[in-house]
């Protein structure tokens, strides 16, 4: 199953000619949610081929402007294309009433629904799920109520034994029953074991986004052992006050997060414009999580 | 006196990976203003080098999206890069209060003042001037209350060809004087003719911006004879229906206000994102007023 991030901003709120702020596109088996909407947001998508009408699921994580600032453009735009299909939206309660006043006083109300649910961010809480996957919110530390959030496949089915089905005569109407866990039962009564007649299913993956965020040793339950972990890093160490003062994350304390939770991999985003380059970061990061990443945009990371 | 034009958004509503939305700088002799400021303008702006912290003027057309949603990002921006120097804003009533909201719900006030001036958008009023150029609002026809600018360099002094200087001794006080246009009165009460030592002075430029507008002669009066129109032309002649509904124009009538206005020269412009080239937009308004170009984003324009 495809399973695959997109990132269209790796930049914090300053933007630079090469980082546009925080913006992601998460593609499940073809089932497309944006991750926070920053200005900018639609010309990335154009710039890097995501289509625009796709979209079904919308998350974003906090109210500073270079995380939402591009949602008022963005939906206009998708009105404008002409959807009509209802969007999902998920983010912090006042985010409705800012898309209201500017409809409001723009005359430029969508003609789709928008079906908005408030995130609780105090609480990891799932905010959506369908047949493959689940998202839930993950509260973060920040200066204004921030959430961030995991992306988990459902359990899998097991798989039958192509060989199984044959030499056991298994009948269609066993199959689900099976792929769940059941032992089969043949006709005379005994009992074929599931282990003997399947494989263990494909290993649930996920994805959790962690922006903007201090340090937070709470949100560690939450995103145990997922495939890849963005977390911001907003700074190097040596602008650690800098990051204590506005609440984001040095390179290093993301590394120790990642290293806490046991994730399998590292990507690291949000840079302040006051760098260059990405090489420090890595080198800051690695003493304390050796698999890590620097988010560039347009990077697409497949789990 | 340098008069310069850049286009930082020659597109619609709709964005494409050429055209941004709605934004343009204007610079007189150093001055900096910047008109509309559609979701993206930061960014262009980091990609065609004009300075943020420069603008100290900034006029919005009307409250449609593409047309100012990239100010609150904008002014966020200059916080950041740490502005304390006020910025005057003009634009429609409600344009403040959005942004009010916007400060209010994010916690963000900028730390420099913004002075606001609502925009009559009913009758051509003068908006700002300083030594150098007056800007004056233009009543234009869409669908909700809209204004374009006129910038215009006020009338120049004569200059005082040199050698009459030291031919009449002329003493350092009279020059303000005879630049204005008196006679020279000599010490023995004589009078030198101001033709006799002075040139015309340099004409006045002009510069004015007309979207977003139906076709409306109303304005034509306001604009008569500037050196440069920048007038809307949404659409071609096959969807003229559109650019009724919606309240836009077409190339040729852009083109018949340039000629009935007498400017010398037109810049079309807000293209829809339905047309790949302009080519045709060129011919289509070549018959009623030639001197016609189209703009594309980066474009700068000397008057």
């Amino acid at each position: 199953m495809k399973f695959e991030i997109t990132i269209l901003g790796s930049g914090s709120a300053v933007p630079t000619v090469r980082r546009n702020p925080s913006a992601q596109v998460v593609n499940i088996n073809e089932n497309y949610s944006l991750i926070d909407c920053a200005e900018g947001t639609q010309m990335q998508m154009r710039k890097f081929g995501i289509s625009m009408l796709r979209i079904d699921q919308i998350y974003i994580s906090h109210l500073h402007g270079d995380h939402y600032l591009g949602l008022p453009g963005y939906l206009q735009t998708l009105h404008l294309l002409g959807r009509t299909r209802p969007i999902q939206l998920f983010g912090p309660a006042d985010l409705m009433k800012l898309l209201e006043e500017h409809f409001r006083i723009t005359h430029s109300i969508p003609r789709f629904e928008i079906k908005f649910t408030a995130v609780n961010h105090q609480v990891s809480t799932k905010l959506f799920e369908n047949k493959l996957y689940e998202v839930w919110s993950i509260p973060l530390k920040h200066k204004i109520a921030t959430s961030g959030f995991l992306f988990r496949e459902k359990p899998k089915l097991r798989n039958i034994i192509v060989s199984a089905l044959k030499e056991y005569r298994i009948p269609v109407y066993w199959l689900q029953r099976i792929k769940e866990g059941s032992d089969y039962e043949q006709e005379d009564g005994t009992l074929v074991p599931n282990g003997e007649i399947t494989l263990p299913p494909a290993p649930v993956k996920s994805y959790a986004y962690c922006s903007d965020t201090a340090y937070s040793e709470e949100i560690v339950h939450v995103i145990q052992g997922v495939n890849l972990l963005y977390h911001e890093a907003s700074f190097l160490d040596q602008h650690a006050d800098r990051a204590r003062e506005t609440m984001h994350s040095t390179a290093a304390e993301a590394a120790k997060i990642a290293a806490l939770a046991g994730v399998k991999r590292l990507l690291l985003g949000h840079f302040s414009a006051r760098y260059r380059d990405t090489e420090e970061f890595i080198a800051q990061a690695k003493p304390f999580f050796e698999d890590t990443l620097t988010a560039e945009d347009g990077m697409a990371i497949v789990i």
